[in-house]
């Protein structure tokens, strides 16, 4: 049995590495990450699993080839998509002032039902840890509350428990700094189009023998 | 040879589990985590690494038992008064409007340099993420700069290009989230106090291994 985490953080990175190891041009690999993606999801939803927040693509990203900037702005459309067919309480995260953001994608900016609902999906698109902690700045001119989880803009995401990222790269690379302070954070070598259950199976057993002191 | 980064980050966990392993109490370990500290800073400064940041405690930290909260206080002074007899450019951060900053170090809160500097040395006692933080909200009141790296507390430490955590616990608990967003996060099995300089080797070794992007 594990003990299951509320709230998991994936960072879903190498699609490019595994596209060129297919002989295949970077920007194909994205698209090899949607059903990744939908099946990881039913898995910690089966799991018990509160919440999840996919990196879907982040400001910084956004300073490569044009061809593979459109190539995961589609496949964030996509995931969507798939997504709107499951259960699911949707919200999208990132910088909506910017034509990389994709209109498709706005009517997340607030959480939405998607079927039963049953568990929060927080997808981060054109994300940037800069913007979100500036946003507090501007907030505070409308307001009293001083505090800055009440005034980023990814307050409605929770604390994280654990972090997963594939492709073998131990870094946040700027994955919601706020939320992650505490999580643990385990790395998979494998590429994350490769995919398979027993990745979760083997974070979730790492993450059952950790020790969670928040500091005390 | 390796590629040394401009600015490590140490987080020295694992005291208080290696003095219980020599059957003395937890709070005893704390001092035995001097030593290792000088000699990482001497090794550190002889690679030619720019800048060096230790983590002294948290705040959260100091919501352990006082006999514990009072041995890390003092291992902090004492580390302080070995590194009087060094080269370094020295900052201490931390809220210091509380009973837990050492007033010993009150003459840090702005850099220093001892002997001949060298080397920029930053320690973060009684820091806590969410002071450091909200001290951009405050800030803001008086000035007109709306960018949060111009406004923490901690806004004279630089981007963290290494972390080198000791005592197996793969998280930073809230070792300055804005810094260390796109750091490398090497993590070292053995308690700090057991500290060699083979660690240190090991975790450059691997990092001149990482690809640094950057997001791009």
């Amino acid at each position: 049995m594990y003990r299951i985490p509320n709230h998991i953080g994936i960072i879903p990175d190498g699609n490019r590495r595994w596209a060129q190891n297919k002989n295949m041009p970077k920007e194909a690999g994205y698209s090899y990450g949607l059903e990744p993606g939908i099946a990881l999801y039913r898995l910690c939803r089966e799991l018990g699993v509160k919440e999840l927040t996919f990196y879907g693509f982040t400001q910084d990203n956004t300073k490569r080839p044009s061809v593979q900037t459109e190539a995961f702005k589609k496949a964030c459309i996509d995931a969507v998509k798939m997504l709107e067919k499951e259960d699911a309480d949707l919200l999208v995260i990132g910088n909506y002032n910017s034509p990389m953001f994709p209109k498709e994608l706005l009517p997340y900016l607030s959480r939405k039902t998607i079927g039963e609902g049953k568990m929060k999906v927080n997808f981060l698109v054109n994300y940037g840890w800069q913007w979100d902690l500036n946003s507090a700045l501007k907030a505070l001119s409308n307001g009293e509350k001083r505090d800055i989880l009440d005034l980023i803009s990814s307050k409605d995401i929770s604390r994280i428990d654990l972090i997963i990222r594939w492709g073998g790269r131990r870094r946040l690379s700027g994955f919601l700094p706020v939320q992650s302070i505490y999580s643990d954070f385990y790395v998979i070598d494998d590429y994350w189009p490769d995919f398979k259950p027993q990745h979760l199976y083997e974070a979730l057993e790492w993450y059952s023998k950790q020790d969670i002191t928040l500091g005390g």
